[in-house]
């Protein structure tokens, strides 16, 4: 076999033990949270029909999605007009038909859609796996991570909105993460766009808005101006913005314009349902904008506080996500949290827990021959009776057990050499204190779980 | 936006929250078992470079691998020669340098060659993720499946197989499966293959035995001719498996070769760890083979009783698993579960307990206005004491509350309405008796918690 130097594709990452049970332990603590609130799980497959994908997330989303080469002979359908023309979107397409998910939403549509005749409406699903974009890797931004969705599919109620307002809250605060939970209007924006006169650019305005933390009004001026908005709508723009902390009343006074108030009236719908200090890390910002087309009411973005991350979740409320898919009026609403992005502040403000890994709590030394197999026996029963040990699986020198047991922190090593079966007894190493007792079995059981419990 | 029919890619499957239950059922309780074995928990991502996984599978398993297609210019490095002469593997490998995870055990070698410094040896590890295989779906057969292996690496003691039988032992015994676990050793096929004069044709045999159930001796007699076995160790081979069990005892009598008694003792000390009733459904089964190259020493597999369904599990001991990517003399041993095979088994044998769905416990209804507010207040504070709830999203009329309620079997409904509220009481609806009961905040809570309980 040739030889391979192992290395891992751009932006993919392994997760050993370590990693893995932080993971564990926030996608834990979303689930209780997801099932608290009602909502029951979904899986869809990590591949897609590639026309189930595009044109779902715009121009530069259909280049991010990763596509699949068709298996078997994938010439046989190649476009050769597209090879020759050297046209690569649609020579992809006729070579891959298959793409990997891209995010948890459109999959989501498609199963709504798919499985209409079969669902209780309205439905609530929660939906926690890995998806796939070929974006270039950056701090925070890898090319496979998960995404934990929450959806209420099939009512316009905007309890809903309420309510997972209230997921971010009660999910942060159990991973005991400070946050702040950023609320908008589609409709507000679309007010925002009659109020300035530019209707007719309104994606060019959402957008741009959607760059402003990063770039600034600076930075956004000559897009704005390239798309076609003139100097007075801009400048307006730059008026309200420079006065960040709108408040609706304040702004229900200045958009004159039915989309707007109708925004405003959901807002504040919205927010009745959270009262007093339940609103705490909720605000209004007349800047929201998010990027996809979809959203057409409430949207969502939650920023950790303390940490230069961008954001960690983020959502809306969609009235004709499953439209494409042939099930049009269904409205819904929706948020997600970036387990990856979650993860990395949690690592940067040292919020995990000591100890996670839930590493063997018993190391049986190995003391080959007979002895192997008394050992092995009562690590039989000590499993049996739920304890979590293992033993080390050769007679290798005592040093080399003791340096193990140590380097994955297992807490107590139980060593039944030949003297000790003689006499029915056995050695308990605590490897914290270092202290060794000879015990009998059941002294050593007890002895081990009193300390495990009190840890 | 074009309209597209939804459906879902070929041998790929949706899993709603019913099955979700189930399957995360499977998965709570090998995760149970392995972390008691003292297992750790590992992912990798779902791409791997090609060059990782090509020549890993045998060719036909090359063939299955999918390929994910280069993201940007895909052309830039096509091979121009094996483009016009209709090569598609090297057409394949220019275009697509990466592809989907195949098994869970390449990836792990990968992984510990990688990061071999820091990893202390033995290493345990349990990995639960989905694979694909470009194969022809069928029943039982899916593109997309769950594997759930344990492998420990880095150590040749044979305590790890014992280890692994009673993983398998106790992992089907808490899911109420019963199960066959038959074992094999390579060096007793090795030391077959010697008694039979057929060294030169060791993977003809091994091939041919992986088929013997599936097609029997007459199926694989002309296959064993066409690889050039003679009728005389043909017939030899034929009347050994005639007799298909055979104890270590009586082969041993017969194989009188090195590498043939070597493997006979291998088993007899594994087996010497599982006396008495710990051998029960573990059998010895000359005709095990396992198609892998890479096995080396002791092979297993698992077949569910009282369905047909194929093997549910299976694994073996690899002496050079992890040489092809620089770390030569890593021995290992492992064992895999098949998550969607261990499903359809249950289902089909009706193992799964009832009712596993983590639905709402409780349903608010909804009657708008500041009926609403009211509920919702009350629904918070059940779900800040630990109870799944939900309330409708929109004030709906009370029959289609009512038959959301039951479609989705939650088991109470409480109605907070205009005049509860004046009163301060509320209705409590038990939907499995019908009885209906005013109540206080208070009392319901109290009733519907000692409901629960006894359920």
């Amino acid at each position: 076999m040739t030889k391979v130097k192992p290395a891992l594709p751009k932006g993919m990452r392994d997760f050993g033990p370590d990693q893995m049970a932080r993971r564990n332990y926030i996608v834990a603590h979303l689930r209780e949270v997801f099932e608290r609130f009602g909502f029951l799980p979904l899986e869809t497959p990590a591949m897609e029909k590639l026309e189930t994908l595009t044109g779902k997330y715009g121009e530069e989303g259909d280049k991010l999605i990763f596509k699949v080469l068709n298996s078997g002979d994938f010439l046989k359908k190649a476009d050769r007009e597209a090879l020759e023309t050297h046209n690569l979107t649609r020579l992809a397409h006729s070579i891959a038909e298959k793409g990997l998910r891209y995010d948890l939403t459109i999959p989501f549509a498609r199963y709504v859609a798919m499985n209409q005749g079969r669902i209780s409406f309205p439905f609530r699903r929660y939906q926690m796996q890995p998806v796939w974009r070929a974006d270039r890797p950056q701090k925070g931004r890898y090319r496979e991570f998960v995404q934990c969705d929450v959806d209420v599919i099939g009512s316009t109620g905007l309890l809903s909105e309420a309510e997972l307002i209230q997921i971010y809250q009660m999910a942060f605060a159990s991973l005991n993460m400070s946050i702040r939970i950023r609320v908008n209007n589609r409709k507000i924006l679309e007010g925002l766009a009659g109020y300035l006169g530019v209707e007719n650019q309104f994606t060019a305005l959402t957008v741009a808005l959607d760059k402003l933390d990063k770039v600034g009004m600076a930075g956004i001026r000559p897009e704005l101006a390239a798309r076609g908005l003139l100097p007075k709508a801009i400048l307006d723009l730059e008026k309200l913005i420079e006065k960040r902390s709108w408040s609706l009343d304040q702004l229900g006074g200045l958009l004159n314009n039915e989309r707007g108030q109708e925004g405003i009236a959901e807002l504040r719908r919205i927010f009745s349902f959270l009262p007093g200090a339940a609103r705490g890390n909720v605000e209004f910002d007349l800047t929201l904008a998010r990027g996809l087309d979809y959203y057409t009411g409430t949207i969502f973005e939650v920023t950790a506080e303390g940490v230069e991350i961008g954001s960690v979740g983020g959502g809306g409320r969609y009235d004709d996500l499953t439209g494409v898919f042939g099930l049009p009026g269904m409205s819904g609403v929706g948020i997600s949290f970036g387990l990856d992005r979650i993860y990395d502040v949690m690592e940067e403000l040292e919020l995990f827990p000591e100890n996670m890994e839930k590493a063997s709590q018993v190391l049986f030394v190995n003391f080959g021959g007979e002895a192997e197999a008394k050992s092995f026996e009562m690590l039989t029963r000590f499993r049996l009776l739920g304890l979590r040990c293992e033993m080390y699986p050769e007679a290798a020198k005592m040093k080399k057990q003791m340096k193990y047991a140590n380097a994955r922190r297992i807490p107590f090593v139980i060593m039944l050499g030949e003297e000790e079966i003689k006499s029915s007894m056995l050695q308990v190493k605590d490897m914290q204190s270092g202290s060794q007792t000879l015990s009998t079995e059941a002294g050593a059981l007890e002895m081990i779980r009193a300390a495990l419990e009190t840890q």
